[in-house]
């Protein structure tokens, strides 16, 4: 059954998803995160077939999440590498890692998460870049159409009247890309999705 | 085509994906926390087959991640609505926003996460519920097998060792649990996946 596409979709959710929305694409950037390069690599982990495999990394190296790199060319032989817009859905993956142990690893963790030099335990939160504040509901909630562009616009300009991009203690380009500020939305249609989104 | 079920892999991720890994269910969760509860609401927002919306929909049940209601006796009704389960699925959906935000909106973004008491536009970072660290690696890294039990197992007894069971500034039960000690693992196959995960 052919799917709809949600490409068209403005949702920032339906436009990730289109990209990667697929067991097999999330597994896969989850082995590249963890070494795996080459295709007999990612075929022999997932045990998935060659034509679906070669399926969905074309996929990504299409949505710019992975690259290809030819390595040799006698016999010819690619590998396949994050990009930095790969490596950013790390947060993604560690979001799921840390529902699925929470709610699906009834024998205990498989997989945590550790800071590397203490060998302690991190539990993942979302929390907000500047304040620090966990992002829960309430305080927090999600805006779309008109208002979205609104406080995208106000943000931009918050930031682009302070010399230092923001206080932020991370400088990780995997969290949210160094400083970004987001957009300002020009071109919204505001006429029926203004407000709330609670998404 | 049969795709293999990763019900039986034991990495969290997998896991996840077998229960909410599919664009459907991903959406249906999303309308869900939009307030949508209907049948009609998710058929409406999202052009979706009505066969298919039962298929997701029992499939989010049966997971736990929603529960049926019915509304009504005559005629027959039933809603849907969100668990507690399905709620601790939010950090997810946003970090999918934010990535989708940052490189599948050129226009700027269509949603957004604001503070819904000063409308400031909220930028989601992932860190570590007790140092709030931003998870970037390094430091933090994924380890596996005996280095995830024996990780999980130091942590619980730390936090059994202390009256308060965290300085978390978190009350969010969406975020990680109310203080959710990670179980310690008892029965992982370590033969084969110990150490480094790199997910």
């Amino acid at each position: 059954m052919q799917r709809k596409s949600f490409d068209t979709m403005p949702c920032p959710i339906a436009r990730s998803l289109e990209r990667v929305g697929e067991w097999w694409s999330i597994l896969i950037l989850r082995d590249a995160f963890r070494g795996a390069t080459r295709f007999d690599q990612f075929e022999k982990s997932l045990g998935i077939a060659p034509n679906m495999l070669t399926r969905r990394l074309n996929a990504l190296v299409e949505a710019g999440l992975m690259q290809r790199h030819r390595y040799s060319d006698h016999p010819p032989r690619d590998e396949y590498l994050l990009t930095e817009r790969g490596r950013d859905f790390r947060p993604v993956l560690w979001a799921l890692l840390a529902f699925g142990n929470r709610h699906f690893a009834p024998e205990g963790p498989s997989v945590v998460i550790v800071d590397g030099e203490t060998g302690e335990l991190a539990e993942p939160i979302l929390v907000d870049r500047r304040t620090l504040r966990p992002l829960t509901e309430p305080p927090f909630r999600t805006v779309h159409g008109a208002a979205a562009a609104e406080a995208a616009a106000r943000a931009q300009a918050a930031s682009a009247s302070t010399a230092a991009p923001s206080a932020s203690p991370s400088s990780a380009p995997s969290a949210a890309g160094p400083a970004s500020p987001v957009p300002a939305a020009t071109d919204l249609s505001t006429a029926s999705s203004a407000g709330d989104a609670h998404v």
